[in-house]
């Protein structure tokens, strides 16, 4: 692996995103927001500079095949510097005068966590605005992309989506079958998007609060222009709207490709949808039902409005709020908490375990015992009607592990700043589970404004190794990545 | 499997328990405690016509060996009889006037638990006190003969205690060989018990005091005649000798063979002993810091001293305290949080998720990124000096979700009945790891007695569930288990 030659592809990436600054920098325009305006065109001078001279020097790199390895840096170098370029406007024009917190808040958008450290949401700037909810949908598309071209290495999900006939974890390349599955999905992403937004307009909102709260909602996100979150708008329609789109999103979008295809019955009986939809159904009306008896709301429809609401917005891990969970019963409380440890379906843009992950687990622990009942006997493990391999659950296996070892030592990490165990564990678990809100110091109302400076740029890593499924970045941190 | 013919097995383990009875109904007449008395003799009396009523109706029952499916119905039963009975002359005597609390309570008991529902605990007849901590060493006895006979069907830790030629995970019955390595165990917890017993009367405490601490302590327990548990004594001496025991309680209890032949070597070079010895202590000096410099201890010898205590406590799985850790800081606090998901050693008496279980999964995570990294090349997964077959590590990994699982699944019906996050979560990491004291409305200067009668059940099976190693318990609930 040459790092340098993996940078060149990466200042490729930067330059995309310095092409959707130009979307910011025009509302700033129209607004007659100036600073914000020059902050965003310096910014997306630096990049070019910076793409320039790195495309130069690099002139005489191979132009190979990229490895695994290569891939994975590839990754984990884009997120870090799209947050780095991308949190330059914002700290520029002053509208978040840290840069540590521009730089937090900016990755909390590409990797569509919704964790924000601001205190007056409203009072930042129309573009600013615009472009926080805007790194959301791009960190999104990014991870469409991701889903295909790397989670195949990862060993589960990749194979649903690029087919039967996919190659499986020995993928070692970008082929162009996967190029035009990320383009089929791509137009997915947007359409769905399109719809979201229409249908938000004519629920009343204008273009600018539809298209910011649609980049939240697709791309599982989580950040809204409104300091109330959706709750804004108090409106049972938008709740819906929102409450069904960030479901779609939590699904795997290689089952759109079957439903366009008409194969519907295919996508019911498919095993993680199944358990899924059973989760946020199950979840919803445990919580109406919690929230209904102890006088929360006055009917059973309301209350099921907000739990449903609620519900979809945890386990697909988006983070909106029409209400403030925290002020919730108990049992509802730990039911969404429940909910942290599991996460969207594979090949979504939702982050967490992932349903696949959890559903596996549980069917690896049935099968020990299987065997220990009957200990000559077979036992294959499937899902839906998948058989899953023995390579496979190993890697989940490791995944699951690795995945509780973080959100422990993330806790651990964020205690030493002095934050209790709750807000300590559920941070963890809203970062790496790319969230947003979680419970105590850092419920739906408030934010993570109070954290000293290194716990913010250690949350942001965190939200980073989270969102790229942790090895990708956990391979960095071994020496043997680092050898020839 | 033929329920009917294991219970008659079931109720000779009865009778023992019955013999161990007459011990605290000696104490009670000694004190003059006549209605304690007559409790015991009545309960020896009932569990006497009910093992004979039994014996003699199964006496056609065929004589044959033990499958495996009748080891976990055997050991269930067993620990469901034995709290059943167990609870009965505390009922009896007015000692816990609830029977569902004195169930909870001698539940708590045999299985090392140690959470209590007492809110006076020295209000208690001496004879009723020494009979709920005489059931921790009870439990913890047989515990020792359980991760001789049934743990190799677990997949872990049995070889290496009953030696490298052991047959493993198809271990289906009881061998001379298992039998003879009982023994020995038993001898070694039997001497290091007398051991403790002799170094705390050194310390001051009467007969009584030491023999029931260290009933405590050895099985890893956490009962205490006092209110305050250890810290009554506030004693440096007193608690060395019990941090000391503690540790060595959580130990493997293998290693102490290979002591006694003198292959010190092999113990310390012992791959989970030296992780769980290095938790220890650097979590140990970890709090001891944070307590010092947060001024909770005026030299950092005290505080080390506390420290270590408590941290012993909670990795052990032990649940004393010599100082109300809910008030330490918050940084401390989720240490010991984070401790409540590791527990003790394979093949002591500590609960948890175990040492060597971790650090296995640690290694499937570790290998799973190098063969990412190197996807053509063989990784084996080694503990120690030892490698961990394929089968073992699926074992492991069923193990690790299902125990995941369990506290998230227990923590939601514990909050069916009003409690925060904090306490639901950790009342199920204290009682499925068979810890006691959690946090928030359990901590150690506090108790479970406000739970609903319904929440002390479900925690009672728990405890159970969590102390048999979840599996065994778990198959009885499957719908094969009960097939002919």
């Amino acid at each position: 692996m040459n790092p340098f030659y993996i940078l060149r592809l990466t200042s490729v990436i930067q330059i995309v995103v310095s092409a959707f600054m130009i979307i910011p920098a025009g509302i700033a325009a129209y607004y007659g927001e100036t600073v914000e305006f020059y902050s965003f065109l310096g910014t997306i001078f630096l990049i070019w500079i910076f793409a320039a001279f790195y495309i130069y020097f690099t002139r005489k790199a191979p132009n190979r095949v990229l490895s695994s390895r290569d891939g994975f840096f590839f990754v984990t170098s884009s997120w870090i510097l799209a947050a780095g370029f991308g949190a330059l406007p914002v700290y520029f024009s002053g509208a978040i005068p840290s840069y540590t917190d521009a730089y937090f808040e900016i990755m909390s958008g590409f990797t569509t966590t919704g964790a924000s450290i601001l205190t007056n949401i409203e009072a930042l700037p129309r573009s600013m605005l615009f472009w926080r909810s805007l790194t959301h949908w791009l960190g999104g598309m990014g991870i469409v992309v991701l889903v295909v071209a790397l989670i195949p290495l990862l060993g589960v999900g990749g194979t649903k989506l690029v087919g039967a006939e996919s190659p499986g974890p020995s993928v070692d390349k970008f082929t162009p079958k996967i190029r035009n599955n990320a383009l089929i999905l791509w137009i997915i992403y947007l359409g769905l998007s399109v719809l979201e937004t229409i249908l938000l307009m004519i629920g009343g909102m204008d273009l600018f609060d539809a298209s910011t709260h649609t980049f939240g909602t697709m791309a599982t996100g989580g950040f809204s222009p409104k300091a109330a979150s959706v709750g804004h708008y108090n409106s049972a329609y938008i709740d819906a709207i929102i409450t069904i789109f960030m479901v779609l999103a939590g699904c795997n979008f290689a089952l759109y490709f079957k439903a366009f295809r008409g194969k519907i019955g295919e996508v019911i009986r498919d095993g993680e949808f199944k358990v899924y939809i059973g989760l946020f159904l199950i979840v919803s009306v445990l919580i109406a039902a919690n929230l209904f008896l102890s006088g929360d709301y006055e009917s059973p429809g309301k209350a099921f409005r907000f739990s449903s609401f609620q519900t979809a917005s945890i386990i697909t891990t988006t983070g909106y709020a029409t209400a403030d969970f925290e002020l919730w019963p108990n049992f509802s409380k730990v039911l969404l908490f429940f909910l942290m440890f599991i996460g969207g379906c594979s090949g979504s843009t939702g982050g967490g375990i992932k349903v696949i992950r959890i559903v596996t687990m549980a069917k690896v622990a049935m099968n020990n015992i299987k065997y220990m009942l009957h200990p000559r006997g077979v036992f294959n493990l499937k899902v839906g009607k998948n058989t899953i391999r023995k390579e496979v659950v190993y890697t989940i296996s490791g995944f699951f592990a690795l995945y509780i070892f973080t959100i422990l030592g993330t806790t651990i990490i964020v205690s030493t700043c002095g934050a209790d165990i709750e807000t300590s564990l559920t941070a963890a678990l809203a970062t790496v589970g790319n969230i947003g809100p979680g419970f105590g110091k850092i419920g739906p109302s408030e934010n993570y404004f109070f954290f000293p400076a290194y716990v913010k740029w250690f949350l942001s890593l965190a939200m980073m190794a989270g969102r790229l499924e942790l090895f990708t970045v956990f391979a960095l941190l071994t020496p043997q990545f680092w050898k020839k």
